[in-house]
């Protein structure tokens, strides 16, 4: 197998995240985003949605898309189970993980997708070029804030998302909320159940090895 | 258990399809979406994002976002499986299912809810008010448009979104066509994969059934 990687960039970040959790690792290929090597021919062949991270399986299977990667590797390691345990926790891992990309990461996506700094065109992931509209800015930033309330009041005694358990919930938020700081919000001082929930986080292995 | 439910709006719609497709029922509440009874208090309480479905296990944990509910219900009654077989169809089926729901679902969500007929403040699904965006009325037609072609492309020779293999990645596409027809579209007469899938897949007595 090999693994079609980005360091650094958000979703990349989550699947190699994942990778130290599992004690996994694979030879890698840097695609060149910051170029549009996602965008061409061959690669769209692997990655239908032109996005990274790509893992290609012996038989030349090309999986896209983070969770359909990191599925498939649960399926094939399962220990230690990042999906949930029992099917109340495999329940409960999706719901947030769910939650936390729809409300969170793709609101951090629409914030700085469509900002001055972002190229123009590229307001949404894929093949196609779509202009940015400037009013998701302000939606964006809007959207993260709630978003830092709500799991803010969710992560109230509870030590991670799915309490007593670490999964990819957390995993997809910690990624969320970093990319979100990173694109210039701050997380408000109010919110002290995230704040201590990102601090426990950020000290484990796989997140240090993965900045 | 019982469920929460709303008979014939998308999401609703994709579960209970799977749950033809497994066999099962539960006793079932109507939660009454155009009064926005999914935006009271109470109702949050059983579903943080504030939509429907939404399953309360007998123990009172309750799961939103139709996936983890899915994901519960195939943990507990694996057969027959619906996330797929074999790893390697495991992955494939979370990558179309991601898709489908992104690039199609979501890009219907927008063209719909961001129109004239739709409630004013109520431009995404959850517990905040947002306003219209009219610019992604457009963005939205655009991009059903390219998804139709985008999947016609990947359908070729397939009977299934994973070849040989029916699957939720298939559930998810049709609840999404149909909501992209019934929200104005069509699907173009060039894409005559997409029209045998849609005319094969809507055949199923799960699908009949819950038209």
């Amino acid at each position: 197998m090999k693994l079609y990687d980005y360091p650094g960039v958000p979703n990349p970040r989550r699947l190699n995240i994942f990778l130290a959790e599992k004690g996994l690792d694979f030879p890698r290929i840097q695609v060149d985003l910051m170029n549009g090597e996602q965008l061409t021919e061959d690669f769209r062949s692997k990655s239908p949605n032109c996005d990274v991270p790509v893992l290609e399986l012996d038989d030349g299977t090309c999986l896209s898309q983070t969770n359909a990667i990191c599925r498939y590797l649960e399926a094939v390691y399962p220990q230690p189970a990042l999906y949930g345990r029992t099917p109340r926790e495999i329940g409960l891992v999706e719901m947030w993980n769910n939650i936390c990309f729809t409300n969170g990461f793709q609101a951090v996506a629409d914030l700085f997708r469509n900002g001055p700094d972002w190229f123009e065109g590229r307001a949404l992931i894929g093949p196609h070029h779509y202009n940015k509209i400037p009013e998701l800015v302000e939606r964006g930033r809007q959207r993260i804030n709630n978003f830092y309330h709500d799991i803010n009041n969710h992560l109230r005694d509870k030590d991670y998302f799915v309490q007593g358990y670490f999964s990819v919930a957390d995993i997809t938020a910690l990624a969320t909320i970093d990319f979100a700081i990173w694109s210039g919000t701050t997380i408000p001082p109010e919110c002290k159940n995230l704040l201590d929930w990102h601090q426990r986080v950020s000290q484990r292995p796989s997140i240090k090895a993965n900045p």
